[in-house]
């Protein structure tokens, strides 16, 4: 699994009154913890808007970049954003761009970002009517998007497609959506990466963590490679790892007995 | 799901000392926890064997409906043991046979008492050739195995498929081959249902549980959907509700939530 480490997120209270604080230490604490936890990519989100967004993504991949060599994912509507973002990440890493989507505007600014700057780009199904809500939309306007993005000069391999994770609590059928969805997208386009925003699934409900634990382990069966999650979450990493040893990626459960030992099991 | 309980059982070293010892509190006991922990069978397997495995195995009937009203699951591979079950048995509800194979007299012998009691019976997915380990054997025993019982005058509705879950430490690629097996079984025989002896998948395995729920999951949205497990293992009884959510088939999550209000979630 490929994890996009969630947690420095402005629309998070306390994440907030960091970025407008500016509390480097606050906020190269968090990368570093998710970096130490298994994150393959630092997700920034300024989650503020217009030319403060630019600001505030600027001084986010500085601060996060200066804790943890990992990739950074630009996480941004924002093309100017996202191009700060951009123009101050100094990693070797190939970083991220998340999102370009099917709505209006959004891929005629964001093609020429990702082509230019040779990046991964998360693909979220979004369409001019706005959020899924029928069996097979997901399916079909991710795959126009791939389509789009392919044709435009981008990679397969640097495309990382998202289904868009609607609550269970809104609508019962959505689960089935989704993980049709995710074969569907894997069945077209096996090079393509698919992720998604996990914790979108359990909003509204109690317990949200054992929800979202209960949703990966569906979802990477139907070919699920990525996340946008909490690393720190420690029951749903291992329950990652299990669930990575049974659909044979782990020789010998080789992975997960390793982590057994550094104790990253005894949740 | 159809949860069969699966504590009653003389291979377990309490359970082996409680029936040679006729402790008849502590087997009651297990079967009031079991169901009310909300198991819909109560597994009863002697681990005897001969003339001593009958008697035992009316004991642990007699002992355990005095207890609970759930059906029973007559669990040996013994017909007299299995006979003496079902006629001490005097339950309302449909009790089960726990199990007939392709195993040289098997069917022969386990057919006829399944017809004439008009039970619920498991087919294990067990041929000539012993335990399944190639791709795709699990499912072409299990169909013929279906074939078989079918021609025999069973309904679909009565038979519940065992794919043979295998360890996971012994066979990295064991958890596609069941998960595909399981897919395949319920596609053929839509009316069949399909369960398991789930925590053979973590034999061998450090944090045995945590493999066990990651199990569950992908199994369930393959097709899964009954279990020979440990009701009173909290976390995964509760990780089961999740995933029926998830599968679409509890309406606005309420069973999901009752639970939560019942405190059946707080793992």
């Amino acid at each position: 699994m490929i994890i996009i480490g969630e947690l420095i997120n402005g629309t998070r209270k306390r994440v907030k009154e960091a970025i407008a604080s500016r509390d480097e230490k606050y906020i190269a604490d968090l990368a570093v913890r998710e970096d130490e936890a298994g994150a393959d990519f630092i997700d920034c989100n300024p989650g503020t808007i217009g030319e403060q967004e630019a600001k505030d993504m600027q001084w986010l991949v500085e601060t996060t970049q200066a804790a943890t060599d990992k990739p950074i994912s630009f996480d941004s509507p924002n093309p100017e954003a996202i191009q700060r973002g951009l123009a101050t990440y100094n990693g070797a890493a190939m970083p991220m761009i998340n999102s370009v989507t099917l709505e209006p505007g959004s891929i005629e600014k964001m093609l020429p970002i990702v082509l230019e700057a040779q990046v991964n780009v998360v693909a979220l199904a979004l369409s001019e009517e706005g959020m899924p809500t029928q069996a097979g939309q997901r399916e079909e306007v991710a795959c126009r998007l791939i389509d789009r993005l392919v044709a435009g000069g981008i990679e397969p391999e640097q495309i990382f497609v998202d289904p868009v994770i609607a609550p269970l609590s809104t609508q019962t059928e959505v689960g089935q959506h989704i993980f049709q969805a995710i074969a569907a997208i894997r069945d077209y386009c096996p090079e393509c990466h698919v992720t998604c925003g996990l914790s979108n699934i359990s909003f509204g409900l109690p317990n949200r963590q054992l929800m979202n634990r209960a949703f990966i382990g569906p979802a990477m069966q139907a070919g699920m490679d990525s996340a946008v999650m909490d690393p720190l979450d420690e029951q749903l990493m291992a329950q990652v790892i299990a669930t990575e040893a049974l659909l044979g990626e782990d020789e010998f459960c080789m992975n997960y007995l390793q982590a057994y030992r550094a104790g990253k099991l005894d949740v």
